[in-house]
């Protein structure tokens, strides 16, 4: 790339993301151009996922504006599903290596909500992340049990069950949800978990990662051995104690602190 | 995606990597074929970095066989640099928020090789990270000082100077390699940090998360504030003690403990 296009594409990087950027232009100038703007804007929301996936972006709120159909197009083409499989065959392969005591005690947790129940049917209605959080809308959604298995997670899922994991799902849903929740895990397909989590009156209002550590460590006091934890945010994964393998499953529509 | 193309997508994805795939075809099968099969390897080989850059994948030792093209083109095209600055951005987003103390305690660490410095002309001249890795021809690479800086990392670096924090410069290189480690820096336009930590005699041979872990540990030990920490690898971030904010660079080129 010759110097001019490198300073240029830097430019065009920094203009749109935040209130501190390093360089300016006018993100505007970009968004209603010719194939090449587009590109861009591609090359800037593959780095914006990048950013998300990888925890460096921080706290963000929406989906930006100019990336909604970036977003759209992967979560609805195949590549959401190819990433999904790819965590699911790391997380067997790990899997297929533990060796399990026969004590009960050898523990996978899994999130719920993007990791093994998919909600794009309501995002999809929903600008894909890009509209604000409507809780009660969303829990009108969560309430018809009606939310699809992400079929790798399924796969994962059983896999483990047949290995001798004991199956414990923790989730940022409230007790009143429990029954909502079961239902719609089953008619899923998941069945036979240990446990299912959800958040009681104590936990209301803490941070999920704070709520999800200490229900680890609360299972470990207990004796379980956390040999993976798969969740699609970090505030499922990160926090002592960590899981011996933590699997990071891809959403690019929402982030929970 | 009908069910039946659904299916075809998670084997061939679960059929190239691991000895413990949840479901097996022939990885072969689809190795010389059309167009739809060359596309089939670059949704596999997205997959492949989506799970390298979120530690999803675990150790590794070399970048997979057919994905030795998209990495070069992930690399010498305008990807990589657009990765790397956003997450400069991010990482600039965030230190402009933090109160400097005046008391020169206020650092950000950085690691080097591909996070300061870029290793691509070496690794461009190696097969992208395919080739088992050589350590005397790196280390011949090295001592030349001829590495280039990260543009976006030069920009951040600056910026951070600029708004008075110390920089902490924490690398895998051992003592041995000091001369020629600041001349590259220099060369490249990195100048007045605040320390350049190298693996002392003690650190050969600790894997990179404990001998950073470690350092970290002294650095606070010391009355460093570590606000911030850049890095290619999980093990430049991860370890107790955290920096405030982890940024994580990308890099599908190599996997270091």
């Amino acid at each position: 790339m010759d110097p001019f296009r490198s300073l240029l594409l830097l430019s065009s990087l920094f203009s749109v993301a935040a209130p501190h950027s390093i360089l300016q232009i006018s993100p505007g100038s970009r968004r209603h151009g010719d194939r090449s703007a587009w590109k861009g804007d591609e090359l800037y929301c593959e780095s914006w996922r990048f950013s998300v996936e990888t925890n460096d972006a921080g706290v963000w709120k929406q989906v930006p504006e100019i990336c909604v159909g970036f977003v759209r197009e992967y979560m609805t083409g195949e590549r959401y599903a190819s990433d999904c499989a790819m965590v699911s065959n790391n997380s067997m392969s790990f899997a297929g290596g533990v060796e399990i005591a026969g004590d009960g005690k050898d523990a996978w947790i899994f999130d719920i909500d993007e990791t093994l129940l998919s909600n794009l049917p309501y995002y999809a209605a929903h600008g894909f992340g890009s509209e604000v959080f409507d809780e009660n809308a969303y829990n009108e959604w969560a309430n018809l049990a009606d939310a699809p298995a992400i079929p790798a997670s399924l796969i994962l899922y059983n896999g483990l069950k047949g290995l001798g994991f004991k199956l414990i799902l923790l989730t940022g849903r409230t007790e009143v949800q429990r029954n909502a929740t079961a239902k719609n895990l089953l008619l899923a397909g998941y069945s036979n978990w240990e446990r299912l989590i959800l958040r009681g009156i104590d936990d209301v209002g803490k941070p999920a990662l704070v709520y999800k550590s200490h229900k680890r460590a609360e299972l470990e006091g207990e004796g379980y051995r956390i040999h993976g934890n798969s969740g699609d945010q970090w505030s499922d994964l990160l926090g002592m104690p960590v899981a011996t393998r933590s699997f990071k499953l891809p959403n690019p529509m929402y982030y929970i602190e």
